[in-house]
Parts: structure tokens; C-alpha cells; sequence
């Protein structure tokens, strides 16, 4: 799908009468939204004349300490704020690593499928996506293998993995720990920087937060982190973890983008985290996305016909749908829109063309009875859709 | 200056018992702080699941309707919100726009000097900058014609001019209403878009705002806006205005660039424009500035040796002040830093080497009183500089 006909599904799929499982939106109506209007009142109150002006490229110095806080929770101990850049969520983390590392015509590896937006920073710096495929235990690291001994048989530059280990945007699987350390081994030979992207880490249903691959190594990972899906997207708080060297560079890349960040809201999430029960916070937000996954998976489990196939995240936001053979999901959307219920077709999460029976749900934003009610309108559409198929190949 | 000379600079200068004339921070605590954190807590309190919340890249529809309202006061007045991406601090918008329109080696023109940090941003797309001269009536026409001609004949693309038309950052120039047509004219002839850079066109000292450039040229000039100085910088809200087809792309690459801007800062200035005097307080930022430039100004004129030269704004931050022949004012900082006070070097506004025997004075920050003591202190300083130098030419 094309940018437009992407904002075209989400204005129809934000209409009331349609159940979205498009969208990738938080849950922001559970933040305690009393608790977060006085903390940004008290920013501005205490700390108005800093946190009105301009600030450094790097971010808010207490803040990074605090990133570094969060970061420990899931395995990563030597994190030093100096090596921390805040930036405008870590999707410009993103876009900056890309253009400090991406020339055009250089290669960047991804799961297959990929987080959309990804796809098209990448492809605005003119970079060549290669998709390498995953199985239920996440990127398989053979696939990786041989992607990497291709590549470079074709003097191909393949500069950065940019992966989604954890609850995977849009596939819902997460990297087996065993998996992890192969992956960093084989990209680390092969001189290619791997980019941790985990908005999701913490939002984990079933105990301790998975341990990050940056954990294990500092210096072949440069993490992303973000508060966009544990605090608040409109803030526009994320961060990169990096190298030293890389660091230095992703600062002045900043600078040249965007000058610095909004202090404001740098100091608003630093303030929310000092004086919030954020943690206790977190556990209510995976508490009420595992029900709505709940919801997905055993609506989908009841509802879908044969031959239909899907993940089971253990956290996070989406699960990936694959159809059986010969149905189009992005032909099929408009009539699951007529059905009142709308989904992301799965092309778009693939450079190449690939995920046309594919489609991404999202438990995230609809509250769990309009989950179930979203899988059962969509299990119709799909039954037709088979029907449909069948008749035309008798 | 390289960036991290920059920010040592501004280390520097940020200890209490130095007068920085260095930055062009805005004087954000001239704000009325309590209305400040009541707008941003109501923000909140009304719309917290808005402004907590993902936005589109193009921003929000209600900011960009009152950004209309803003430019109509320098004579836009045919700007429609659909034209409008609410953009990161205008410096995001530069950053953009260089992102769709410049390849790498080409031409991108600007004043000498120039903003430093746009300097940065095209040379981050590997962009050639072309300086033309000045004068005190701004950018030069003849010297514009020419430059084109001699790049024409090269066969350079030229793909931008990049200009500050009103009350220059460095020089504190305004380009004459008579030259802005001629400008706009050489330009359309030659296939240049203009880029009009108007952080400071709302803070004139002698009345009625200056009429933009793109008030008599919407098809061939972007306009650049920004909040950072008419409001608060730390909440990085500012503008691009451009004809339809450009507005695409630009939220395109805003999209690949950051997702979307903060909905939460957005919805703030909204709501701020939309309940407080801010004409009203726009009116009392102009009386404090032109009182701090006024004291810059008297101070110069009564200390600065024989031989220097200096310029006179009607609004904004920034005076430019040149030494005679033969002093280095970046080798000169040191000095002027133990005499406790500080100014940016002039090298760094131009990409060729230029703007050796000239600095930045910024006189937005100081109160005035800090301003004249600073100014003083100069004067001693290159004083001493140029006895210095008539001691060694002897």
C-alpha cells in the first residue's frame, strides 16, 4: 500500500461503526490523565525557563539517566547516559541511524514481514531492503546465513539489520534467546550493525521482560527504545543506545534535523517517571492488552475456517493472519470494510511484493468484546472470501 | 566552527560570570508562566486521549488554521491549512524540504553569511552552498543575476536559494520590499525555488510586520515559520507553507522522518493562541528586545574602536560586527571569554572560509544592562586586539 491509501484506510477505519484492527495506536485512554496534567503543569511551573528553551541535540541529561533506569529492566546494566540520544520517537532514531550509515544502493536486512514505516525510511535514503524470513522462534538464523553469504558473493554493502526481536511489528513473534546471540555472531562477521528496534519489550504477557540483544552486546547493537507505547505517542519520547562513535554522529545528525528536542516533553516524561507509579501502571497496560489478545486469539481459534493460520504473541500489539492461497487481503479489504471491520493488508509490511494473503490485526485499541466482535465480522468476510474463491475455481 | 567547538562555546558562555551574546536563545522567561502550565494541564485534562495520542504527519488541523491566522499578518493571506506541515521547529522543515529537492552536489544558494545550522543541514545531503553577498539592503539582486549566470554556464543544478529575508540570522538585514520581487523574479526565471526563512519577521521594532516574501509569490517561494521565537522554543512547533504538490512530499518525508509530531505540543500553542493575549505579549517581547538592541547598539557606538563596522536591525536578535583587517575573531575568543564575555566567531555563518574578522552579537538573551556591560567588555577586548596587532605590523 501506498502512503495515501494507507491514511485513506485509517480515516474509514476510524469511523465509530467500524471495529479497527488496523491501527497500531496505545491504549492512552488508561493513563491517569489527572496524574499527567498536573505533571506537565508542574514542568512548566518549576522549571518553565528550561523547559521552554532550547536544549542540547543529545536530550535532557536527567531524562537519559532515567532511559538508562528503564533499559536495566530488561537486561542492560552498562547502559551510560552519555551513550544515550533522545529523539523525537524512535522512529527518527531510526531515520537518523539510516542516514549516518545508508548510501544509496546499500543493502539493509529485515524480517519479512517488517514494521512498515521502516520500509519507507529506508527507502528515502534510496537503500535496497532484503527481507530475511522468520519461523515461530523469530528471524531464523540460518536464512540469515546464507542472505549474508548471497549478499556478499554479489559485492552487495549490506550495512544494518534492522530488527523487531521482541513482539515483532507486524508478526507478533518474538527472537528466541538462543536465537539472539546467533544472530549478533553472524552479522558481527559479517561487519553489518544490528538495529534493536523494541518499542514493545515491556509490554510483555507472560512475566519478565525479555532480555535485549543489546544486553549481550554493546558494541555490535545500537538499540531503540521509546515511550510511545508504554507512556504516550503524542509526547514524542524516544531514544537510541549506541557505540560511543555512533552516538557522536547520531547527535549532529540530530542537530542538522531537528536542532533539539522539545525540552518540554522531555522533562514532562522525566517528571512522570520520578513521581509516577509507572511500573505499577505498566502491569495494568499488560494486563489489558493480554485480555484483548485474549480475545483475538480465542475469537480467531473459534471463528476462522480451515486453512487459515495466525501467531500468538506473547505480548505486545499485533497478531500476522495468512489466508489460504489465491485470496488477496488488499482486494479483500473493501468488502471487510463494508463488514464494518478493517485490518492492514500484508504487502505493505514487504519490500518485495510478498504478503498478499497476509494481513496484520492489532488487539491493541479496541477494548477486548469489540476485539471479539472485529474476528467475528472478519471471520465472515474471509468465509465468503473462500466461498468466493471456490466457485470461481470449480 | 565545527559543532563541537559550537557547544563548548556555549558551555562556556552559560557560566553565570560571562555575558554570552553568543546564543540566539529567545527570552522565554518574558512568558507568563501560570497561563503557560493552565494551557498545557487543560490540554490535558480535555483532551488528553488527543493529545496523548498518535497525530498525522502533517499536524494537527486546528494548529494549522490558526497558523494561517499568524501569517496572514505579514501579508499571507490566500494560505489554506492544507498547505501548512507542522513540522518540528522550522529547522525540521529545512531539513526536509533539503531531503526532497537536493541530490548530492547541488547548488543550494544562500546569503553570506548564513544561518549555521542550515549550513549543517546541506552539507548533511552533501549539498554545495553558493553564498551571495550582501548588503545593508539585503541580499544582492545583481550579485544574485550573476552568481546564477556564472552556475548556469557550470552547469550546476541549483536547486534552492535558502534566504533569512527579515532581520537576518547573523546579520540582523532586512531585505527591501523593492528587492524581494527582483529576487523571486531572478529565481523563477532560473528554476530556483525560494525558501524563505522567517523565524523573526513578527519581532520588527518599527511597526507593522514586514510583508513576507511569499505573500506576492505563492507558487515559488516555501515558506519556513516557526513559534520558537514568538513563543517558546522548548515545545519545537514551527511551520512549512508551500504549494500543494511540494506540501505532498514534505508530509511524505515527515512521515519517514518522525511518524508525526507531538499531537500534545501542537494542541498547547492551539489552545495558548486560541485563550491568551498573545498579541498582546508579542507586543511586550518587541519592547524588550528593542530595548536590549537599542543598549547593544548605543554601547557599540560609544566603545567599538575606529575601524570597526557594525549592523543596525529593526527586529530580531543579531548584530554583525566587523573587525579590521588583520584580526582573527576566532583566535580573539579566547581572550574576549577571560574578560567574561562571549559572541560566536563569524566563519562559521559562511561554507567557504569567509567571515574570518566578523562575529555574531546576539542581544536577545541578556537583559540590558547585561548587554551594555558585555558590549563594553568587547570593546576592551578588541582594543587590546588591535594594539596588538599594530605592535606586531610595526
Amino acid at each position: 500500500m501506498i502512503a495515501s491509501e494507507v491514511r485513506a484506510l485509517f480515516a474509514v477505519a476510524s469511523r465509530p461503526e467500524i471495529v479497527s484492527l488496523a491501527g497500531g495506536m496505545p491504549a492512552v485512554d488508561a493513563l491517569p490523565m489527572e496524574a499527567v496534567a498536573a505533571t506537565v503543569a508542574d514542568v512548566v511551573t518549576r522549571r518553565g525557563a528550561v523547559a521552554l528553551q532550547y536544549g542540547s541535540a543529545q536530550g535532557d541529561p536527567e531524562l537519559r539517566a532515567r532511559i538508562c533506569d528503564v533499559m536495566a529492566l530488561e537486561g542492560i546494566t552498562d547502559a551510560h547516559p552519555d551513550s544515550v540520544v533522545v529523539t523525537a520517537g524512535s522512529q527518527q532514531a531510526l531515520d537518523l541511524l539510516t542516514r549516518v550509515f545508508v548510501d544509496p544502493g546499500d543493502v539493509v536486512l529485515t524480517e519479512g514481514p517488517t514494521y512498515v514505516t521502516a520500509i519507507n525510511t529506508f527507502a528515502a535514503y534510496q537503500a535496497r531492503v532484503v527481507h530475511v524470513p522468520m519461523d515461530d522462534e523469530g528471524l531464523s538464523p540460518a536464512a540469515l546465513a546464507q542472505t549474508l553469504a548471497r549478499l556478499a558473493a554479489d559485492g552487495a554493502r549490506v550495512k544494518l539489520l534492522y530488527t523487531v526481536p521482541t513482539f515483532q511489528n507486524p508478526a507478533g513473534i518474538t527472537l528466541t534467546p538462543s536465537r539472539r546471540g546467533e544472530v549478533v555472531e553472524l552479522c558481527r562477521r559479517a561487519g553489518v550493525l544490528v538495529v534493536e528496534d523494541n518499542p514493545y519489550g515491556l509490554l510483555s504477557f507472560t512475566g519478565a521482560p525479555t532480555r535485549a540483544m543489546r544486553a549481550d552486546a554493546p558494541e555490535d547493537v545500537v538499540y531503540l527504545g521509546s515511550f510511545s507505547k508504554t507512556l504516550a505517542p503524542g509526547l514524542r519520547v524516544g531514544w537510541a543506545l549506541a557505540p560511543p562513535a555512533v552516538t557522536a554522529r547520531l547527535v549532529l545528525a540530530a542537530e542538522s534535523a531537528i536542532l533539539s528536542q522539545s525540552m518540554f516533553t522531555q522533562l514532562a516524561v522525566e517528571r512522570y517517571l520520578a513521581t509516577q507509579p509507572w511500573a505499577e501502571q505498566l502491569k495494568g497496560l499488560r494486563e489489558l492488552y493480554r485480555e484483548r489478545r485474549d480475545a483475538m486469539l480465542g475469537t480467531l481459534a473459534e471463528q476462522m475456517p480451515a486453512g487459515t493460520s495466525w501467531t500468538r504473541p506473547d505480548g505486545g500489539f499485533f497478531v500476522w493472519l495468512t489466508l489460504p492461497d489465491g485470496v488477496d487481503t488488499k482486494a479483500m479489504l473493501a468488502r471487510a470494510i463494508a463488514a464494518r471491520v478493517a485490518y492492514v493488508p500484508g504487502r505493505g509490511f514487504y519490500a518485495d511484493g510478498s504478503g498478499g494473503t497476509s494481513m496484520r490485526l492489532s488487539y491493541c485499541y479496541p477494548p477486548a468484546d469489540r476485539v471479539r466482535e472485529g474476528v467475528e465480522r472478519l471471520a465472515r468476510v474471509v468465509r465468503d472470501e473462500l466461498a468466493l474463491r471456490d466457485t470461481f475455481r470449480s
